[in-house]
């Protein structure tokens, strides 16, 4: 009877996989060429499907299943893992009444609808009505959740599960406390960078083909994935065996594409090389967002921004594009492409000050939900922050508070997320040191087979069978530990900017 | 009460719908790039959605509504048709045996990959068996129907309904009687086109541009579509509104993307333009394959083929590959697209000699549901009748029998749909000649619209609210008459060759 009813628990969850990889390729689809009078229908095909999934996965089955499979302790341990999981989504959701969430994702999709238009305008008023029902909403979920306690705490758990505002508090304050100082040394120091090679134009094909030949020898499997131009760049996994990324190509600014490619391709590196045996299970994507934007940010910085790494790849690039390199040697390149300067502009920040993007929102979001700012006040709040960590003052609400979609979407306690990734890849990029001191030297050889065997073996492959911490834990020996981001940053740009 | 449930009844069919436009998306997209490792995930992902879908169409809850709103003579006269349609569909499907259903789905499948494999060695008796078992379960089925009284007329009428052998037989038989003498004198004629440049270098890009240029004069709408390359071209209708085409470069041969892509821009402009009060119902997509063909063929022969579209478009045609058609002038490049050549491969054969290829393969059909011919006499049959109708042999099965799939899919029956589509156009050029007399001189002028229009009011908008005949019958005031073609056929090759 059980061995039955595990049987059939199985295929119900093949079932709702398949319905959750045909809502991700008509994503994939509609950000990638869709014809564009197809939205509306498009737009009712997706409703359609996501409708029976997420009944699947909230209604009377799923509940039976679970209470028939409770306390499962069979051979088949991933079956456990899996029973988590759908357990964890039911509790999430069967929390909350049908025509409230309904009406929420309603809201989310008007919300976005305005966001845009406030943006564009630079005008948080439109947006203002939004974003309060939004932060109310959520607020209500947390309390049927029974977790008004600590409510910010549960927002973070949906993106990071177990991260919490006391670590949250402690890991940024050490943060802070070295990146506010040295981007302030930074904007002090007399060395300045030539860049203006930078800008100089690359046309379009030549960086799409660089970028195909750099992601291959990266590790991304092109059997296993495409590339495709989109104006926001994204990774999907439609299965671990089709995990496809964009780019978007400026042909006055090759770094664009070089670094968004490269990022990419980190998050899709991670997604081909889950365990196959978790393939149609909820278990077969990447364990967090933080762990996620771990690997595209190893990728991206470690790997990418690596002055070794271009010891092989500078030749390459300055071929494909041999007037605007005229005269370029690798160390000027190498400190073009890693300059840093205070932005506005999260998406366009560099290494060194994007994390203090991040801490911003956090503390306006830890503010929202702990009940200690109005919405009103969040404009000006977020200027002073800039101000306070980046000796910027935006002009306007449109290169200020509105300039991420986000919270248009109802994410609060997504966020952290980028700020995470980066000191968990800090972190893994010295335990990868240990096990494999000549790390330099395979980059400048093209050698990045160990390297991605090793994130295979320690993060890669356990998909959602392990949770964010044991991760780190189990890779590093240690838990979250920001000294390593500190110290990478600190020894770089020391060197970089001769502080 | 029966509004809640006719109300129901269209909910029920919009998600029906939409299983039907998530597969489509599917599929079109493994045919235009997913990545190959993803195909054994994805199929399954096919397979679970089509069983749904299956159903939703022959399952009880299909069964009550038909019952529920059985005689239904209602405001919508709309619902009336969906019922129809969606009661031939159950009556057709439910008097099949599920597992017989599956299996033969497995079958096809598997006689798909056979068939390859045969095709590739040139080797019938690799796929005898198979062919065999699919002709045998398609004898069962049109007995469960209580159709083997007309056995090959109960299959005609899947792909073109209302047809029958006895309408096939004289019109085959009429235009055979045309074709083959005029074929013959072709072959005896002393004119000999000059036909060199066309293997003349022509890159892809221009190809694609000028094909990219030509659909969009012709009336396609790439709001609603796009152009893709793939080595099988084909169009798609996810929905009236996305409408995808793809097209194949051949950089020695332009005609192959050329007609080919406005070929399928034929079948592409009949799906966007029909009526959109059908959208999301079983009745938004062409009527039949021979209507179907009939548009792709209107828009491949007598609009591509026709010297006066290349009045308009020879020079940009020309300007796109400068050398190619050096001292080339019009009426050359009008005889050489029209060159007439008896070959053993349907899809490599020219306007005159199509038909005849057709033929063939309807004979062969005919023959075997009739009982009249075993499966391991097939193949020396069709060269016999090769020789006889276009006075060549082939050489071995790659080059005959096997040549098409079709059969390892079942699709018996299907192969008229060419042949008709061809002979409905050719009528419906005779209809839109009463009514816009003045049609070359708007090709001359690349002035499209009042054509699109006439097709649009006379055809497109129906979808399949009227039947291949009652079209046909409204639209020339005749029934199908295959006069039209034969006068075409004949005015324009004893033109071409002087005979």
């Amino acid at each position: 009877m059980s061995k039955q009813i595990e049987k059939e628990f199985l295929e119900y969850i093949q079932t709702m996989d398949a319905y959750r990889e045909a809502s991700a390729l008509i994503g994939w689809d509609l950000r990638t060429g869709a014809p564009k009078k197809t939205i509306d229908k498009r737009s009712q095909v997706i409703s359609i499907l996501s409708k029976v999934h997420f009944e699947m996965a909230t209604g009377e089955q799923m509940k039976s299943y679970l209470e028939q499979l409770s306390g499962y302790r069979g051979e088949q341990d991933m079956l456990e893992d899996i029973l988590k999981e759908c357990g964890l989504e039911f509790e999430r959701m069967s929390k909350i009444p049908a025509d409230e969430y309904k009406q929420y994702v309603q809201l989310q999709s008007k919300a976005e609808s305005v966001w845009e238009e406030a943006k564009d305008q630079a005008d948080f008023e439109l947006f203002r009505p939004y974003l309060d029902q939004l932060i109310e909403t959520n607020k209500k979920f947390i309390r049927y959740w029974g977790k008004e306690e600590r409510p910010y705490d549960a927002l973070l758990d949906m993106y990071e599960p177990g991260m919490t505002v006391e670590v949250l508090d402690e890991v940024f304050g050490a943060l802070k406390d070295e990146i506010v100082p040295l981007v302030k040394r930074i904007s002090e120091s007399k060395k300045k960078l030539n860049t203006e090679f930078i800008y100089r134009h690359f046309d379009t094909e030549s960086q799409r083909d660089f970028c195909l030949s750099t992601i291959k020898e990266l590790g991304y499997d092109l059997d296993a994935g495409r590339l495709d131009s989109t104006v926001h760049p994204f990774a999907t996994a439609l299965n671990a065996n089709d995990v496809r990324i964009t780019t978007k190509y400026d042909e006055t600014d090759f770094r664009v594409a070089v670094f968004g490619t490269i990022h990419e391709c980190g998050h899709a590196v991670y997604e081909q090389n889950i365990d196959k045996a978790l393939e149609g299970t909820p278990l077969c994507t990447g364990t967090s967002m933080g762990i996620h934007e771990s690997q595209s940010l190893f990728f991206e910085n470690f790997i990418g921004r690596n002055k070794h790494f271009w010891k092989k790849h500078f030749d390459k690039l300055t071929a494909a594009s041999p007037e605007q390199f005229d005269r370029i040697d690798l160390d000027t390149f190498y400190e073009a492409i890693n300059e840093s300067k205070p932005s506005l502009i999260r998406v366009e920040s560099d290494e060194l000050t994007y994390a203090l993007h991040i801490m911003i929102r956090y503390e306006l979001e830890k503010m929202i939900f702990n009940g200690e700012v109005s919405v009103d006040e969040l404009p000006e709040l977020w200027n002073d922050k800039y101000e306070e960590y980046l000796g910027i003052r935006p002009e306007h609400d449109g290169e200020g508070i509105l300039q991420d979609v986000h919270w248009a979407g109802g994410m609060f306690g997504y966020f952290p997320s980028y700020a995470l990734g980066y000191m968990y890849a800090a972190q893994l990029k010295a335990a990868i040191l240990k096990a494999i001191p000549h790390f330099d030297e395979l980059l400048e050889k093209g050698q990045i087979e160990p390297i991605k065997d090793w994130l295979r073996e320690h993060v890669h492959q356990y998909g959602k069978r392990k949770t964010p911490r044991e991760i780190i834990q189990l890779a590093t020996g240690e838990d979250l530990n920001p000294q390593y981001l500190i110290d990478y940053l600190k020894a770089k740009y020391e060197a970089i900017y001769e502080l």
